[in-house]
């Protein structure tokens, strides 16, 4: 069926508005049309192909919310008007062990990502900057009412990418956490670390942003621009989680960490710029780990847990109109603290 | 009280018979005529001033074993005659949250290393390259009548550091793990998984090794080159353990993990030789850490645990006089698989 959204069609080009087409509503699809997509930090490194390996048209877009205006014969959990939300991931094999226990973002046979090529299908997908989408039932997540809808999109990916973590390693009532970086994925790390007893110290570089850390619940906010700043720090935390969307140094903040502390990097697509320094690993029995968004069901949970919390994005909504320049602001650290596309205003 | 030993006394000089004085023994102290000391590498690290931080003289030797000619009026746990054993540490502040839990080796304070400038007490330690040493009981281990004293020397070294985090992230029945490197520390790993009950795949890049590693129960083992070799190994492995003694790409082993798969660094005192690809560590939730030796507890648990399965090390027993030799050799990859001292050719 016809669509329309904004895509980048060729290397170094802006988004523009984009005609296309979405498929034909199947037995388990729902069609959405949808009300708000968020603007992550990925979708600016494949809008202006960072990594090297966008395939064009990219049509970006993984924190999509809307309702649902078609069912498939199939489909038993939705129906026209509810709202629902879209994440990374779109469809799986459904059959191997990680998708059969919850863990789709790592099936044998590769998940399909929301937008961009699909090794697994051999097909470009097109993402949420648009005015509609058709997704496997299986993919689509709930949005109870209690949740304003807009500042639900971010939730969808930079929800989900810090709370499977905090699920994963543990992290609750006491834990001593640092958050590097308070951008999207920063932000709502912190809501969520608060709202279950952590005691969060944020780490940033940006000094206007200390006052709002502090409003969102943490506990202490160092602002810092060398290794010096941080060395008071010293052995005080038993997680950090950095959200920093760019090649970093990890020994910066390995000392920080308390003997078997852990730090998760929730941000960096790509390499560190520093080989670790392994002396800081061993002194404190510490770990360096990762993880990759969350599973269908753990999406589902997140979305739900900040439901009962009214936990929510802080957002600057936008028309679509401003995409490219709301990117360059993503890079300059100026978002407070998600962009949302209001897709009302693509026409 | 006299004592003999060798020792290196200038920056790139060879170790040499070293005449000194041990401490009277103490109320709490052990005395001990060495019988055997392993050599580890990071004996060789420090003889040569690879790190930089050597203080001279530098007497080398943490895998000491020997028999009590002396106590203290306070101590109750040994008498003349014991066999015993003495590893990386010789004190700890006894006070802290890490000393009260068995952790010696994280003392806040800073355990006191067998040999080296100790910060915490101001004073150059000589380690076990000597005829007799003086530890506090409480750093003494008891060495069952079961091992060979002279194979259970490296037990007090690389048994410890690689059985503490075979304990930690709990390698044992049905574990698929890879053993990278089968030296000192790569081939009591290898025993001490088998005896655990792991499938253990040995990564060595000497092919000479094949058959030794084979027959101490390895599952398999790949000898290889560069990465087009370890490719095949691809998702194999719930744990890597990593002992080369040397500066490596972290990256060409972490792809061998499963999800949620761990790389446990043992034997690596200082940086990667590359930063870690953040992207390899994400598509499986994988981790990388490091552990250094182990609590005293945790030590007499691993003697006590090769004493009951007859787990030792594969040694070659040299005259001090080869030690200089010997240190050559183990940089060379040619010793099979530790060299152990015969201290009764000191004279």
């Amino acid at each position: 069926m016809p669509a329309l959204g904004y895509a980048v069609t060729a290397s170094e080009q802006p988004l523009e508005r984009y005609s296309f087409s979405r498929r034909a509503v199947g037995r388990d699809d729902v069609l959405i049309d949808i009300l708000y997509c968020g603007i992550c930090h990925t979708d600016v490194h494949a809008a202006r192909n960072d990594f090297g390996n966008t395939v064009f048209p990219l049509m970006p877009g993984h924190e999509i919310v809307g309702r649902v205006s078609a069912i498939g014969s199939a489909v038993t959990r939705f129906k026209v008007g509810d709202a629902v939300g879209v994440g990374c991931m779109v469809d799986s094999c459904g059959t191997c062990e990680f998708c059969m226990s919850g863990l789709e973002q790592f099936c044998t046979a590769g998940n399909v990502q929301t937008y961009g090529f699909s090794r697994a299908r051999g097909t470009n997908f097109l993402g949420g900057y648009a005015n509609k989408i058709v997704v496997k039932e299986n993919f689509v997540i709930s949005i109870p009412t209690s949740l304003d809808l807009a500042r639900a999109a971010p939730l969808l990916c930079a929800g989900i990418t810090t709370f499977s973590p905090m699920q994963h390693w543990s992290i609750g009532e006491g834990s001593k956490v640092a958050i590097v970086g308070l951008g999207g994925l920063g932000h709502i790390a912190l809501k969520l670390a608060v709202s279950r007893g952590a005691d969060v110290t944020v780490l940033t570089t940006t000094p206007a942003k200390r006052d709002d850390a502090m409003a969102m619940g943490a506990t202490d906010v160092v602002v810092w621009s060398d290794a010096d700043a941080l060395k008071p720090l010293a052995t005080r935390f038993d997680s950090i989680l950095t959200t920093l969307p760019y090649p970093f140094d990890p020994n910066l903040f390995l000392g920080l960490l308390k003997v078997d502390g852990t730090m998760i990097n929730v941000g960096l697509i790509g390499s560190f710029t520093q080989p670790v320094n392994n002396v800081l690993l061993m002194l404190g029995r510490r770990s360096i780990n990762s993880s990759m968004i969350g599973g269908i069901a753990e999406t589902q949970q997140v979305i739900n847990y900040c439901a009962e919390r009214t936990i929510q994005a802080d957002i600057e909504m936008i028309p679509i109109s401003q995409v490219n320049e709301a990117m360059n602001r993503v890079v300059n650290k100026e978002v407070r603290y998600r962009f949302v596309i209001d897709m009302r205003t693509l026409v």
